[in-house]
């Protein structure tokens, strides 16, 4: 009851940070679609560590390989376990932490749950278990490619107090991705981009570390995605995002500015566009009653800065004595640049679910 | 796949606006508790609609009943059902709304969803489906509280501009509830609880609608609750609140604001208390790598104005004709102070699911 | 985890035997489709107790009440909600059951797991609790009546010793269903239906029971139905089959005769029936490796005689006293008649329920 | 839906006969407790192919590894994958096979339902997917070794017409599992075991094949584990056991025979022994109202004889021509000695699946 996800589509994600694998199994994927590693390995690539100099150093090539699911590189409806494999496992590196409990991680909760746990590299909690989300993520996105005009960008909109400017005209969506896949940080507005760069190396050479937001678009999506109770297709999407580590915050078109509007100002007004039925402006954010309108969905997620510092920081060993903590080796200054494939994924696998589920809603469509 | 919530206690959720009956099952209630519909009640009366001035004034009792899964007012282990009749079914009053999409409602997303649907009240997309939800997570905090002793307090931090002020010094939690119980707005400080109320009655006579920012506090959590990948325990939170009719943004401990924290500002510290483990700052809110840490769990639940309106509005109908909507009759200028009991309720089922799953943690405990 | 069941078409059971109401909730049917009460309460008339004089004579009008999912007589897409409320509740018959465990019931193992029961008419293990059951069973029935061709019969083909003779030739499945309907028992074949009521009546007279054997048959099943591994169609059925009270066994096709086979004489050889592939035998029961081939499903079901009896028995009750029991009362010589709607319904459940999810298997019909 | 089990204790299988491994996941084993590949291979080389002159000669060593899920050889709480390789993949022996139908094999039905097959060593279809079965198993049998009494035993009773005679004294379940391990057929009455021996040689040298009964017991159930209704322990342990290939029919207690019991008869009478609740006999096999009474669970299970035949065979193949089917190579002339692992396995996943939830059911005890 916690590494699974999705109903029909189900993802269930395993692995640590220096065992043996990572990956997931996709249930219920539909038979007949060409599926292989080449389909997979893309977002990976944007996901892992060592891209660029500001993301973490750790040399993983995080090479995928599908073991089951697949026969002649096509989908059999069975189950698809993608694996892959840890390469630069320095489990020694972690001794040192052993005892301690860092702050603001894992380390004191998950001991405190299961009274064991893997201390090197954060083993479960570690944010390589985004491993398995960004490699079933492909899968989803594959699968709404073929069967819908969906499209999915995320973007780094904010690192600490750099904003992209309200006045940067945002790009149609595939120029959105490729102008952020310009940029080691992800955010499409070049000169923006340059700014936030030079903050996370500085911030990094300080030994300190930044936080940020990245907005999430979705174009192209159905209508009728979602469920008017519990399963609602924000609440859905709100559960992916803040299940991705480091979130703190999630929003969905208004978000928390919508607190501050009167009814007849925060209002979308229906309009006739050429026979379609759109809405004027886009305040719900895509999604209304629990269920996609057809309008762009447009998320903003907080994410608060790395907590693995060099700075010394004191805190407090497993015998509850206080001790100081000074970290040693890799980590991401900033989170972010390598978040975005995985808001992505954590995205695809809510709409390709409810993509599929909704096929079941209308007996006259059955 | 859509009106079930929980993993282990098991809620699931029936009913519509004007149908014959509301209510929720729950599944996996242990057995041998004292559980009668007077544990029920109070919640659900927080919730009623007609309870103040500034409420809509559609008179419904909301009267719970027990119609399974209890035996001489104790819980027998098998499922708990709660059935609220409707009482004021004015279906007359919206044979109007037959063929049209009121805006930023769920008609339009409902009829493209279904095909077919229940336009009288909103049907299943009504609010009176968080009837369920407040009825189970009464039984979900009577369990809670003869087990543990964590409390939950909701109140309204903001209404449009009007926000709880930084210097009000937040009373210890059962304060808190009581001293928002003692205004219509649900609002601990009773001066700024007093122009709230001042600006939703203004708005209402102008036929407009106001939106706010709900504060959750969860005291006592014992450390340990949720799971480090997916159903991180903010995650299920984040779920569970946007699950909320009207909410568009959620946030736990630091937020949005994280973004703007350094990580040498922003990691919680933790000291020796006495022995305890404790944090010198709760900017996680309460959950470290999706598991609580036993400090308080804090979160901003952001909840848009009311998208039914006096003031006439343009839209279109099922022809997608273009058409002016005038909605006569009652309707809430404000949710939040019905909200609160609803974020409250919506915590409760999240935390005792995690509760009694992890009983099953660690092999030590079984 | 126990009163629901089904993975989409999910149905979730509640009600004790002396509660306030029985029933069932019925999520993701699909919406747009007619449905009223009417189309329940035949099979739950062919279920209630006081049918005829083999049967208990409880009086209980059993009349269905759906309470939400529905709209205008359609449903919605919404849970269905369907409540039969107990009338004849002579909960005071039962206090001498209080503190004794009754032979071969559930009132032992019942206390042993909940530590708490309602002694009143077995509470929830009663066989009242196929109420749900058999409504569920009859909106799963009208589904794939309006989308296939499927038909379910289920009937009597043992009482004890007395069996429909092999020379009794099987009518087409209408009228085979009809012939059921014709005599008290529920066997097609009308002069081993006379002697099994005669039987039947003899025994009760004893204050005794008797068990016996029910065939199930569904017709024009789709080829495609179920799953290789785990949820196999078989698995499922043996499930459903075996979840009915007083089950003690069940087969599908050649069932324990299998065993004595050689595979030559085993195997369902394949042809080519006029464009058409069928097997000339169907000792598969029609479902190979999990999955329905498109022949007949066919299957036995055992059932043991009543444990309830007129005639004293030894037992024990709660603290641990050796005491004789005599119930005095109501109860069914042979619960054989009543099961049969039982069994078409737990069939037609996992019916509808795979065949809803078999559309989404291939991409091709996505 | 369909390659996971479990509610709790959740196991999803994945792999296929020639793909490049098989194996599962469990979620939710409790975190603390010791597990390596030595705990898992045992179970496994019973099933293991070539491990007899009566099973298939495909040699496949199918060696376990645990990829994640543990740490310092203790399982973290995290989800336990569980791969063997494929090691004898002869793909090119299947391509005769590619476009036909094999007689009661999952072929056709597979073909129906996906529209794209595996067609080697019949893909997601082969009994090699019970790989996943019988590693999760022995993982489950762990933990109810270090928590309960409970004991498993299967053994072969039954090869076509030779049954192990009823006057053989069955010895306790210790000496029962070593009794079946001294023999190739795993009946633990070595006559008996002879000739059923003789037997599948006798048939294998003929071409054929033959099925049996498996018997199965357990040993020290707790009561209480199981549900009243549609979980019922006998329901779970039904579909688990018909979720193994080749199964046609399960009876659990007096099973079938109990159709030609009366009441009276039938019933178990409890009596105090010696401070113990008992029953004087056990004809319901350990499970009353769908939850274990304490005595032993006693099931049969009736397997078909092995679809593969090397005599030549008519069949169809996908384009609906009837051609003759000659099948080379290696298969099983009975599955039955290396299904009694798979059946040990299956009914542990359920065991300890209700052994865990059942800590949750009263109050008093969480």
């Amino acid at each position: 009851m916690g590494s699974s996800t999705g109903k029909l589509f189900k993802v269930t994600n395993f692995g640590e940070s220096h065992g043996v694998a990572l990956g997931c199994i996709i249930e219920n994927c539909p038979a007949g679609m060409e599926l292989t590693e080449a389909d997979i390995q893309p977002d990976l690539d944007r996901r892992k560590p060592g891209q660029s100099k500001i993301t973490t150093q750790r040399k993983e090539e995080d090479q995928v390989k599908i073991v089951s699911g697949t026969f002649e590189n096509k989908t059999i409806g069975s189950p698809i376990t993608m694996l892959v494999y840890n390469g630069d496992q320095r489990g020694k590196d972690y001794t040192y932490f052993k005892d301690i409990y860092r702050p603001s991680h894992a380390d004191y909760t998950y001991q405190q749950k299961y009274g064991f746990r893997s201390y090197v590299g954060g083993g479960r909690s570690s944010a390589r278990a985004t491993i398995g989300t960004v490699a079933a993520g492909s899968v989803a996105k594959k699968i709404l490619s073929l069967k819908t005009s969906m499209k999915f960008a995320a973007y780094v909109s904010q690192v600490k107090d750099i904003k992209i400017s309200d006045l940067y005209p945002l790009p149609e969506i595939d120029k959105l991705q490729q102008a952020c896949e310009e940029n080691m940080i992800r955010c499409p507005d070049q000169e923006t981009a340059r700014k936030m760069i030079e903050l996370i190396e500085q911030t990094s050479k300080e030994g300190d570390s930044v936080g940020g937001i990245i907005t999430l678009v979705i174009e192209n999506v159905p209508a009728g995605l979602g469920n008017p109770v519990y399963d609602r297709l924000d609440a859905l999407l709100a559960y992916a995002m803040m299940a991705i580590p480091a979130v703190k915050g999630v929003e969905i078109g208004s978000g928390f500015s919508s607190a501050q509007y009167k009814g007849s100002e925060h209002n979308d007004i229906f309009f006739n566009d050429k026979g379609a039925i759109h809405t004027r402006t886009n305040r719900s954010g895509g999604i209304q009653g629990g269920i996609s309108n057809g309008e762009n969905i447009v998320m903003n997620i907080a994410f608060k800065p790395t907590a693995t510092l060099s700075i010394e920081q004191p805190t407090v060993n497993e015998k509850g004595e206080e001790v100081m903590l000074k970290v040693r080796g890799r980590h991401d200054p900033c989170v972010l640049p390598r978040a975005v494939p995985i808001v992505e994924a954590a995205a695809a696998l809510v709409m390709v679910d409810q993509y599929l589920l909704n096929k079941l809603a209308d007996i006259r469509n059955i």
